[in-house]
């Protein structure tokens, strides 16, 4: 009976996880969990579809465009969310009795986005996000630096910088020298500062309606200070003239730098970079942004800052917050460049070989036994060549092979083979155990 | 300015979860992943959106109504999975040569079904499925069943009963009693058992063309027997008057008993129970269903079975296989109702209260040294009256709360307030770690 076959195959812009990648994702989402955990923030998690109105929010055509919306079987208008942001706005105005404030949430989820695919960058992703809201005290901006500090520590990098703005230093010099209504344009200057060059901002800054050369030359003579954190606040005050707004940013940026020294976080993790102005209209406050010091290309692998009010839209209740996102895809992107990721595809350590059927009970009781001592042990299934079970211990990654047969059976001992090093041990029975044990914690 | 305001609400038969349940879902999923691990089962991750032609298959209208289904911005026919069986068959198929057999997958992921929302039902749910493939090896029908009986009792439950059938015993009986071309109407019928009793399925049986009285009464005392695993079986073994298929049913079913026991799972966990026949047609050897002991008429929360071809709609290489898949929000809805759900809405135990601003990078830096201890702790983000922020504690579920002003500072001590003792202690600062250590231990 022949018949035709459906071609297996994803969709544009889609990709499968295959158990190297997934390995990795899952531990970076299990040290992303447990550290804003021990800070105290509550995961949550909301459906994947929602109302399109909720999703389109203020949101213009682009958003619309980069949506996946389509009509339900109950002819609602329903989008797959392409943001936790939004979301976590409804979601705060639904529940805002039951959650109380402040209230501290992480949610780790998939987002969809029906982006032109570009290399590296998928329809499908995971946003790892954590946010406070319901309180604009300086704390919870000082501990939102302590989580980023705390995650990118624990997955890994020791060499990385943690770039802190405040929104309202820039804001405030603008408004002391008149400048307050084209901010929109001077913060869109001077975030091409790295790409294009002083020069060419300056001309793009003058180029605006209203903008002096003298006021363009401040304006970028701020942008390039440098020095620590606290010579750039002082110059910053003396540059502010007296401006009220400007000078509370320039507070709670050195109650920030502080705070942090403080509680234990090395001085060169930490930098003032007052030319930072992510989220153009979204931040209002403190802006984080996170750069391995050995690839500082990849761009930023964590993100965020505060906002005013996250759910306008839905209710009248002001809820102020400050959060920020792990960028996962490009984390996993560094460690590989890094040579970080395993290769491995099995989170076994051990693999038992099969190889008397007689003795398949007692594969599994052995099995279960390391188990129950925390090491995680596959039994091949079925009775193969040697050659070939080892091969695909290989090929999976497994670090020992387990061997018994009738003989070893019968004097109570299993010849442990060492993949990675090659040798082999014949070890009693009520030596396996420790063995391992101490193999596997070098 | 006044403007309107979007009513912030979820898609009928959606829910968002909020912290008491995001962090028992969290728990559970830990659980699913640390155990399918310690066997060497790999995660994977496939799309949320496939081509609606791969995952409607062989599937009739019905399927067709339950999908999320839609044209997307490039015109392609899409739909949003609804298991995660089809997308494992698309993707064993399509990366065969990378991943190899035999090959042993978990995957726990949300699922979409536009079904008619019904009490504790959702349009979307997480499924927690497990599935060893490119093997018919009866060791991987038996380490489907230890997985299941080390995940449910990992979770806590201690007593459970794992039912477990082959589907070629009855099959063999049809084919001795020559009613193979009825099974799938004595099937459907003797599904009906437990709800209708024996009369009305006898009824039923002979109602069928081709069905004798005295066939039927074979086939219902067959479907009765009861006794011990071996016990049955030899009854079984005698019933099916020397028939192959059903001969080495009654043989899997022997060596997955006896390898169990010997592998140290106790006699009363599995039980043989020849009348259950789970998934008509999709599985073709061993099933499982696994019931709690002090909730039966909640159903199975984890069931399974062995199929001869995963993915014979995409390719042509046969791929037999063996899986289940843990009910996560049918074992959450038992935890509720035997009171094992924990009220707690904050992984952290201990709240730092705020209270001297003055001393915040104290409480930030008391904050790290817990949690590097493993502690999860949160600082109280502003200061407010003591009360208030001892009602939040309370609210969130927080054991202690621990409080110092100028006063304690000054003489380096702290107050632990035990929240659910309701009583306070002063404890010097260099006793403060091990005296919560203690206290959490208990």
């Amino acid at each position: 009976m022949s018949k035709s076959l459906i071609k297996p195959q994803t969709l544009k812009g889609f990709r499968d996880s295959l158990p190297g990648l997934a390995m990795a994702r899952e531990e970076l989402t299990a040290i992303a969990r447990e550290v804003y955990r021990s800070y105290g923030f509550s995961p949550i998690d909301t459906p994947a579809l929602e109302y399109s109105e909720i999703l389109l929010g203020k949101g213009g055509d682009e958003t619309d465009k980069q949506m996946f919306r389509f009509q339900d079987q109950g002819d609602r208008d329903v989008a797959m969310r392409f943001d936790l942001t939004i979301p976590f706005a409804r979601f705060a105005a639904q529940h805002l009795n039951d959650i109380g404030t402040p209230f501290k949430r992480y949610h780790i989820a998939p987002v969809w986005r029906a982006e032109k695919p570009q290399r590296g960058r998928y329809r499908e992703f995971i946003q790892c996000d954590f946010d406070t809201i319901g309180t604009d005290s300086n704390i919870a901006d000082i501990e939102t630096l302590l989580v980023i500090h705390d995650l990118i520590t624990r997955i890994g990098f020791e060499r990385f910088t943690i770039r802190v703005n405040h929104r309202q230093l820039l804001n405030g010099l603008l408004e002391t020298l008149n400048l307050a209504e084209q901010s929109t344009g001077v913060l869109r200057a001077l975030d091409k500062l790295p790409k294009i060059g002083r020069d060419n901002v300056l001309t793009e800054l003058t180029s605006l309606p209203g903008v002096e050369e003298q006021q363009a030359a401040k304006v970028l003579a701020f942008a390039e200070l440098s020095g620590s954190p606290s010579d750039v606040l002082n110059q910053v005050e003396s540059l502010l003239n007296g401006n009220e707004r400007g000078l509370e940013g320039v507070n709670r940026l050195r109650q920030l730098f502080d705070a942090v020294r403080t509680a234990g976080v090395a001085d060169e993790r930490v930098a003032l970079d007052v030319s930072i102005a992510r989220g153009l209209d979204y931040y209002t406050g403190t802006i984080y942004e996170t750069f391995l010091d050995d690839l500082p290309d990849i761009g930023s692998v964590c993100s965020g800052g505060r906002y005013d009010n996250l759910a306008d839209l839905f209710t009248s209740q002001p809820l102020p917050g400050v959060g920020a996102s792990l960028g996962l895809d490009r984390l996993l992107a560094a460690m590989e460049e890094l040579g970080r990721l395993d290769s491995t595809s099995t989170p076994a350590s051990v693999l038992i070989v099969f190889f008397d059927e007689s003795h398949s009970g007692d594969y599994l009781r052995m099995a279960r036994q390391l188990r129950s001592e925390g090491i995680a042990t596959e039994v091949y299934p079925q009775s193969r060549p040697l050659k070939k079970q080892l091969q695909y211990a290989d090929r999976k990654g497994f670090r020992f092979a387990l061997i018994a047969g009738s003989q070893e059976f019968a004097q109570g001992e299993w010849q442990l083979k060492d993949l990675s090093q090659g040798n082999q041990h014949q070890i009693p029975g009520d030596q396996l155990l420790p063995t391992l044990q101490e193999l596997l914690s070098n």
